[in-house]
């Protein structure tokens, strides 16, 4: 809480009359709540990576899958429990005897069965009245208990259920053994205030760990669950990123960090492999957190230049709440449209580019007006931008000193021609001609560049910057080359495609031939 | 409240002793704190469109910028004050002469001024004593009162304020003709049960309406929001999307949501233009939403198929909170891996495909295999997958049926040569041959191919699926043709991003010409 600077008393106050733990326990749910987030879809070996990563987090609970759900959803699962992490494995079974036997078969620890108990889903859904969803809910416990395995249960749309026959629900369950309840927020329609009620009235008739799950519905979700532990609740369900089904779960980083530095409330997560696990979540399920994610977003700890960077550089918690490095993040001082010349002498010392070494004052001069005329056209201006920016000044006040340069290219591809590029290079005042075939002419460009230039290089990403317009519009390509023991990006635009590919590529090689 | 299904009886009880308002004003900050978004910067003309959007979205006061910032933004708000909108236009300034000069300047109603009052920013940023600092507030005060205008006042970083030394920075405030104060969570590190009792606290000494303004940098800047309307708040600050520095402020569709649906507490917002003002704001900034966005999120009312998709089909609010229409969504159901035949045949119907009618059983079996197939591989199935799929199959069964096949196709350009394309096409079973030069070889191709067809064909939109990989990964490219009055979208993929190109335009082509 020192990290706040001098002054938590307000907080303090507020929750003072409180009986709050010292730790929690997370169950990380992205491998069931997350993977059903629309749209993804995880192979078995990505599930064991991600498993894997969560165990090495310091999750407590990690829920594999819903075994039922496919063959390869079994086959993931049993991948994870046979590789016997810290953490306890579990898997979602419905009540239903054939849901336990295959979760079973996967050799999970434990298992997390669940029911609908609230009216719509009675009527609609199961079609059950109360007595006959309480009965399934005890006799698929019992059964699991049976089965040797642990049983973390949960009455479905718990907060759109009768107060009293929620209860009821979960003193039957507990009776039948349920090692562990849970309360979903199955449609995310909760308050934290209300939350913190619930839990409450729930713990004074259950005298077993009571664990929350959120959705995130209304953009509460971290909150509910902070109210929950407000409440009495010791373990929150989370997943990496907030996903899951529509606005997804209560994110992990979030809810976790808002315990640690605000309430002062322990987990076992090792908090500063937060940002990785959220990058390798992200690229695996192909879901991009937006810029202004909490914790981990591209963007939480970063400053556009003005009073915020001003102040930050002046002592980094006037504009931080916490220091980035506990998260795993790092500061970024952005240059946007009100750029000033430190913000901007800062910005390129952090690219290795030092003005009096590697570029001359009239050189930073010229940096400093493009990267201000970008800003004021309205364009963000990444490092990429700043590495190409300077690159383009360098570069052209040396042409002569580039190591290649590119005298002619000619290709030619169709359905019928095997796709063909001749390119005539000046290396050394020499000039080189050859010709090359590939599977396009982009392809046969880079071969034939490649077998001049004798340098092994190795295209290691090729971009396309998505382009929207006519077949005339401007194509940027960006290129991440391997040679000579180090990675160089590079680019270049052209309303040509090919050309556009082949100019980039060439800058690239000049910078590792340099 | 009724959206809910027939229990809420946990939340009134949970709030049955709040003194809560009928209703609340929005202060919407998009074009102040959400243009501070690092990396974004709007040019006079889209604050211009954003504020008229704002207005009939129904925000009761637009902070339309912090004039002393830049010439430009000077443009843009005086053109903002100009329009005489029904939403009360605000300017920002420091709490210093030439600031509020420069607001007046531009004809803004009312000024929202601000000067820190924390511990840390006392010392680090301002080095002023407490003293001081009242000073300095009450004079800018006195001096906007002075000439004529509303003012809003603001003690930054308040949240991190001592709590007697905050009260009495704002009572003197008051005191000095204040029309209303704001209370910041400049670094969003508040809990909504802290703002709750922060808030009433404040309320206890002050008698003129209370605004919050929460930053959400552990994810609780909308449950902080709601939790100071909870404490007596009457206004709050918020953005489009949550923009804003760092992890962003509370986003105004949460925020509103969470009060009208929850809590009954209306606001001026037309709730169904929500999703539309999301998207405009998203464009015009570069900042994309991720899917699992509560409220507008692409994902906040879609379901993968499976007991989710059922459930949803049996009764809406199974599972969704409220009808997506409420905020201007529509309902989606996407296919994964775990879809059934009847989902199946739901989403072709939406995409105007029926079984019997334009596609045959045994097509539908192959389209269906090909879905499960992909879903399996992991991969995301779009609507525009589906339509791929489905013309393929019914394209690949009736080739003989397109009007136009590609016989044959030559391209070739480089830096010394003029990009030409020669295509020979085969219509009504004659063969036609041309040849025709273009910027590249895609809009060479283009030319020639529709100078044999005849056909007015324009290209709206130009995609190239961003490619990650080798130079000899998978292009995709899409693209959107108009022809014949209306607007058809085509794709192809191939190692050769021009024959990717070509074959996408032969495709839609086709389509049209059907």
């Amino acid at each position: 809480m020192d990290t706040y600077g001098s002054t938590n008393d307000i907080i303090k106050n507020s929750i003072k009359d409180l009986n709050l733990p010292e730790k929690i326990k997370i169950f990380d749910t992205t491998l069931r709540d997350g993977e059903q987030t629309p749209g993804v879809s995880l192979t078995p070996d990505e599930k064991v990576e991600i498993a894997i990563n969560l165990n090495n987090l310091g999750v407590d609970i990690i829920e594999a899958g819903f075994p039922i759900s496919s063959p390869g959803e079994q086959e993931a699962i049993k991948k994870i429990t046979s590789l016997n992490l810290n953490a306890e494995i579990c898997g979602l079974a419905r009540a239903v005897k054939k849901d336990i036997d295959i979760a079973v078969d996967c050799g999970v620890d434990s298992i997390h069965t669940f029911i609908a108990t609230s009216p719509l889903h009675r009527k609609y859904k199961l079609k059950m009245d109360k007595e006959q969803i309480i009965n399934k809910a005890v006799e698929s416990i019992e059964y699991i208990k049976e089965r040797g395995l642990k049983v973390e249960f949960s009455a479905e749309d718990a907060t759109r259920t009768e107060l009293d026959y929620l209860i009821e629900v979960y003193k039957n369950a507990v009776d039948a053994g349920a090692d562990r309840i849970n309360v979903p927020d199955t449609v995310g329609v909760m308050i934290p205030r209300a939350m913190t009620y619930l839990i409450s009235e729930i713990k004074k008739e259950i005298n077993v760990p009571i664990a929350v799950h959120c959705h995130n519905d209304f953009g509460l979700s971290v909150a509910n669950s902070v109210g929950a532990v407000e409440g009495g609740a010791e373990q929150i369900h989370c997943t990496i990123n907030g996903l899951g089904e529509r606005a997804g779960n209560a994110s992990l980083e979030e809810a976790v960090m808002s315990l640690k530095m605000i309430y002062g409330i322990e987990s076992n997560i090792k908090t500063e492999k937060l940002t990785e696990i959220s990058n390798l979540v992200s690229n695996l399920t192909g879901i991009k957190n937006q810029p202004n994610k909490a914790i981990v977003g591209e963007n939480s700890f970063a400053h556009e230049s003005g009073i915020h960077a001003h102040g930050v550089l002046a002592h980094a918690l006037t504009y931080e709440p916490i220091d980035p490095e506990i998260v795993g993040q790092k500061r970024k001082i952005i240059l946007g449209k009100h750029t000033g010349t430190h913000a901007i002498l800062s910005k390129l010392k952090e690219l290795n580019y030092i003005v009096g070494e590697n570029i001359t004052e009239e050189q930073f001069n010229e940096i400093s007006k493009r990267i201000k005329d970008a800003g004021d056209k309205g364009k963000m201006i990444t490092d990429l931008d700043v590495v190409a920016i300077v690159d383009d000044i360098t570069d052209r006040t040396a042409e002569s000193e580039r190591a290649v340069n590119l005298e002619q290219i000619a290709v030619m591809t169709g359905n019928k021609i095997i796709p063909t590029a001749s390119v005539s290079l000046i290396m050394n005042n020499e000039r080189y001609t050859t010709s090359k075939v590939g599977v396009g002419p982009v392809d046969a460009a880079l071969k034939a560049i490649c077998s001049i230039t004798g340098e092994k290089i190795k295209i290691k990403e090729y971009h396309i910057n998505a382009i929207t317009g006519g077949t005339d519009a401007l194509a940027e390509v960006i290129v991440i080359l391997e040679g000579q023991g180090r990675e160089i990006t590079a680019k270049a635009a052209n309303e040509d495609i090919v050309r556009a590919s082949v100019e980039a590529i060439i800058n690239g090689i000049n910078k590792i031939m340099k």
